[in-house]
């Protein structure tokens, strides 16, 4: 293998692959990149594996000689980012697995290992195909992704569900405590038609955030291609892939969780409903994380207020418009300051029935998405 | 207990005092600040102490009730921070550990403790005082304090001796494989006269990185009052002091560790010099940080490289001025990259007598500063 290619260019695309990297893998050759220089092509395709989750992006090249091999991520990484700008001549010997890298400041030798033991990148060669729109994938992963629980023993609830529906497409997180719900494309709407497929698949947040990663930094527009079968899923864009195993398990009917109406409802500017949240925070953390919201709605007042005893309290008053009759009710403070930040318009709508039955967020003007929290209980 | 001050100032303020207060105190007043509300200078006073170090500053306030307290630091400087801008009124009742802080957002209150329980910043009523330009200062931390033990082991080298002879002021620091020596105030220069006092002292690295922080955050110019007897030392300027413990014991002679005359020298620019150890870094961490230089007379160049036998190797050229005899020796990677970094100009020299025995690394044109390193032996 010989080829010669941009340092900035390697660094780039090694830096996508090596966060799939595991530092202590389970089999020596998953810490290592996989590269196969393609003649024909003349570029370079690099690959990261952890067994569930794959990446593979390619970049050009002047491929002199075609190859194919691994080397040791890390210390590929922390080398190629220190080269000096410039070209960089990456080549091996005929029988040896020894890499060199020379660039203008010198010659490194790398040690990396055979390509015939790392394990192949899933494909979805049969299954069914869908293009989504990045856009709508974003705004979907921003508005979800943040709810997904973070307990490995959950299993589904880990991840986010997407689905293509009639009446367009919809992405859902929930940890059983809160459930973020958008849909992203307006079936009224002609102006990004999406297919006529139907889909329902749990996606592993630890795949989407990379892959609303992926998507941030290349700021690709267009379509996405969603190719998946009942165990595996591969997004396909311009000269990268990210393949991920899906999560298996009936995922929770969570439409029928959300309330059809309300009795009370607010609406508030979000930054200082989140600002005067971190601040109550600080004082609620010391004990339970639990912030008492409470409706004035003679004074059009929204009031929060925490008491940690020992510690201390604290309470606010922000001006909102309030409908509907007073109101004592109690969340954990984190679920509201999360969703807030997800929320991303200058108004946002919260609306209640009792204290103890689910409120909803949702923005005004903005996304349609619909964050529902679950009160917790306070003796008052 | 009443006072009124501004937002930004009290928490530029609490966020310095908050940086020695310890996290797992050993008393709990010690995980508080202490809070002195002067009506008569209409000043806020805070303290942090951890029993070694101690650091007190002052900003103006309008002082309504004066008073002494206590308050938990963390907690409070989590919560001013993220109070909005504006006045903050703080205030206690008569008999009562309850503060209260208001502002336009909201109110808390939060549970201090009496000032009878925090200890006295010790003073040094008696001892000696100096008056040390606060350039020469910063020059001499910036140039020594790198090269202290972190090896609380060590005793005297976790400090900077900082001496004051006919000669200037000089500051050393070791940890027994380098050396860092700085001269700040050259004697036979007018231009900042330092007093006549004598004196040497060991202060604590940590004491002495909180000091370049805060003179970095002030910029305050001119000369800082160094007071000091056996066992303590007070800094003390504007509106701040620290106070630190000294080191007991003897610090090593390290001017006798210095070779007089080399019989090889090169000249190098600096920038080339740290980058190529830093690649070349990468490498020789896989095993044991080592780096050999070769100096070639005949092309003038210097040649790091480094074997790593299964893992890989390097090798990397840069032009330099070089007298003597051809010479390989090693070092450990860390203790250049660390001394090149401190030093500072475009050029430095480094000047060798045999592998084995100690070289030094000079700033070309810039401050007065030695950088001892020794070698490490390597089987050729």
């Amino acid at each position: 293998m010989k080829l010669i290619c941009a340092q900035n260019e390697f660094n780039t695309h090694l830096s996508i692959v090596s966060r799939v990297i595991p530092s202590r893998p389970s089999h020596p050759v998953l810490a290592n990149v996989l590269l196969v220089a393609d003649v024909e092509k003349q570029q370079v395709r690099l690959t990261g594996f952890d067994l569930s989750l794959g990446i593979q992006t390619s970049f050009s090249a002047q491929i002199e000689a075609e190859g194919t091999l691994t080397l040791p991520a890390k210390l590929l990484g922390d080398i190629v980012s220190r080269l000096p700008d410039g070209e960089i001549t990456l080549e091996t010997s005929s029988e040896d697995t020894l890499v060199s890298l020379t660039s203008v400041s010198g010659k490194y030798q790398v040690r990396g290992m055979g390509a015939e033991e790392f394990p192949e990148l899933p494909t979805v060669d049969d299954g069914q195909v869908a293009h989504l729109p990045v856009d709508a994938l974003i705004e979907g992963l921003r508005g979800a992704l943040f709810s997904t629980s973070a307990d490995e023993t959950k299993q589904v609830l880990t991840g986010v569900h997407i689905s293509a529906e009639a009446e367009g497409l919809e992405f859902a997180a929930t940890d059983g405590h809160r459930l973020a719900v958008v849909q992203t494309i307006d079936p009224e709407s002609d102006a990004e038609p999406i297919e006529e497929l139907k889909f329902n698949v749990t996606v592993p947040g630890k795949a989407l955030r990379e892959l609303e990663r992926m998507l941030m930094l290349n700021a690709t527009s267009g379509a996405i291609a969603v190719r998946f079968d009942p165990g595996q899923l591969v997004f396909e864009w311009a000269n990268q892939r990210l393949t991920s195993r899906l999560l298996e398990g009936q995922y929770p009917n969570y439409r029928q969780l959300i309330p059809r109406q309300f009795s009370r409802q607010l609406t508030v500017d979000r930054r200082s409903f989140s600002g005067a949240l971190e601040r109550i925070a600080v004082i609620a953390d010391q004990r339970n994380s639990i912030v008492k919201l409470s409706l004035d709605s003679v004074k059009q007042e929204l009031v929060l207020s925490v008491d940690a005893q020992d510690v201390g309290n604290g309470r606010e008053a922000i001006a909102a418009q309030i409908s509907g009759e007073d109101l004592d009710i109690a969340f954990n403070v984190k679920y509201l300051v999360e969703g807030l930040k997800a929320l991303n318009t200058q108004d946002v709508q919260m609306q209640f029935n009792t204290s103890t039955s689910p409120s909803i967020l949702t923005p005004l003007g903005g996304m349609k998405m619909t964050y529902l929290v679950m009160p917790v209980q306070i003796r008052s």
